[in-house]
């Protein structure tokens, strides 16, 4: 998210509200909290897009995100891409 | 990777070598070089083997991995996740 820009930040702030509902196994940073959710910070938009959808579909099953994807619009799943593609991350040299 | 106490080093040296196949996509420091593949950077192990695992079994379907999984030992899959697991990641603040 940049500041002085404002890109994204739109989207964030919605985005962290809706991705309340994430937190208990991404966590708001987006760093997994239980074993079997990963770490989806700064992971690329279009990917978490496309996973969404797919849970929400049901060509990719998940305990938990079947059930949580299927009550998401797609402008819900704009957000939350939006919200956790924005959060910054790097690998450590 | 620890080199001091050596933990993760055979695991990771081993799945170095077998991550040749994924860098074309994931990079060899897990970070994506196409759209349509996730940074596997730090991922959770258990999370990279279940994934590995499912694409191979065809329980999750992709274009590209359906097919490099359909070629994967188990043990492949576990020096896999070890390497990309142990690469340091961080939230940038």
């Amino acid at each position: 998210m940049d500041f002085n820009t404002g890109h994204g930040y739109a989207g964030d702030k919605v985005g962290r509200i809706k991705a309340l509902m994430c937190q208990a196994c991404h966590g708001l940073d987006g760093l997994s909290k239980v074993p079997d959710a990963p770490n989806i910070d700064g992971q690329l938009e279009p990917y978490l897009v496309a996973q969404l959808q797919t849970f929400k579909s049901g060509a990719r099953k998940s305990d938990s995100m079947s059930v949580v994807a299927s009550s998401l619009s797609d402008q819900d799943i704009e957000d939350l891409a939006a919200y956790f593609s924005a959060i910054e991350m790097q690998v450590v040299f």
